[in-house]
């Protein structure tokens, strides 16, 4: 049986870190350049997370966050039951990720300082506009030897490292607090309350043909399950795993 | 020796041209499905494709640049010296591309009508936009079987079929006017006469280390040529190849 699993942010800042996560998982996937289209999927994927990085301050919301967790985990310091070592080893781990984001360049200030991805950025989002005549220093770059563009690529990568191990720190945690658990949506409907929850995991077996619609908050969510081949409201009971993140 | 390959259109409807060209390649290389990614390089084509078409009456362009293809060809008839059985060949192509191209739809309009192209093209532009929560539907459908997926490519790219031939016969007639000739750039810079020239196409040896950039007109243009490390204009002799098209 094939399982759609499926992730729900339940507020704005977590939507924000899970569309970076998956350009960023994007980037270093796209950025073997083994094949002729993946320079679109990198600078598609680097352009995004510009435009995102102008948006919001990405940086010290991260790091307000890995506070957080790392005031949360400190007081099982000495709890009786909690292993020490483990525990102890995942506060260095968040210490040292906190202290590389806070010393960190504003995300991005290199990358948007850099000649080249300035000029390629500037037409990469005209419809069809990755053409030679468009981007001519781009297809020049283009027919460099692929481990000169792999090591290019690194380079602009490493500028992310401190957003990437925070995040994917951040992330890890989070949902380690979910357990996946069945539930039934008793004609396609299924609503819960929830406690600072910030993600929905889902596995929906793909059987039922269906996607799931999901509103809500922190601390109460509602999934109305969608037929996808006749785009209406599921009338069938479904049983489907959710596991509740905060 | 490797070789840059170049090509400028002259005029902004060819350079319509070669960007729908290229974005229609991208389609199809990733019609596969093949890879994890290559939804994002189909879709991200097909609707750059929708806004081309929303930009510019191409069907009625390409009809008329056709016609005037098969005039030019029809003179020929019964030319002493000219191959009749491959003239009459190419003019029953000719004749055939048009009139598909004729009793097409406006190109896109049923792409534009489906119910699921419309969900995804809403939000696909959004920095990061392709995660699961913000395109549930499109994830269902990922999770289909490849061969579901390629059929519904095949019935999305089979409505532009008669644009897609109607611009490769435009395209390959244009490119045979025009011949490689050797010449040499004096300091980098290279200018000349053309008469009603769409395209120059360029051979340039990569070991020089530099790029084109173009100016002109179907009647006249300027090559200068770029040193890709230091962005400045190159003051080195540069030989190259070049044909005028029309």
């Amino acid at each position: 049986m094939t399982i759609h699993q499926f992730e729900h942010p339940l507020n704005e800042k977590t939507r924000i870190y899970l569309r970076v996560e998956a350009l960023l998982a994007q980037l270093h996937r796209a950025s073997q350049f083994d094949d002729s289209d993946q320079y679109q999927l990198f600078f598609r994927a680097l352009f995004d997370l510009l435009d995102i990085f102008e948006q919001i301050q990405l940086r010290s919301e991260l790091a307000k966050d890995i506070e957080k967790q790392r005031i949360m985990y400190r007081n099982w310091l000495n709890v009786d039951g909690v292993d020490q070592n483990t525990l102890l080893a995942l506060l260095k781990e968040v210490d040292e990720v906190h202290s590389n984001l806070m010393n960190a360049e504003r995300f991005g200030v290199s990358l948007k300082e850099d000649r080249f991805l300035i000029s390629v950025r500037q037409r990469f989002n005209l419809p069809g506009g990755s053409c030679c005549f468009d981007l001519p220093a781009l297809h020049y770059w283009l027919h460099t030897p692929t481990e000169q563009k792999q090591r290019d690529a690194l380079t602009w990568l490493q500028t992310l490292k401190p957003l990437s191990s925070a995040l994917s720190l951040w992330l890890k945690l989070a949902r380690e607090t979910g357990q996946y658990r069945a539930y039934t949506a008793k004609s396609g409907f299924y609503q819960s309350d929830a406690e600072d929850a910030n993600i929905l995991r889902l596995m929906i077996p793909l059987e039922y043909g269906v996607y799931p619609m999901i509103s809500g908050h922190k601390n109460r969510f509602a999934i109305k399950f969608i037929e996808f081949e006749t785009n209406q409201a599921s009338a069938s009971d479904i049983q489907f795993e959710l596991a509740v993140c905060c």
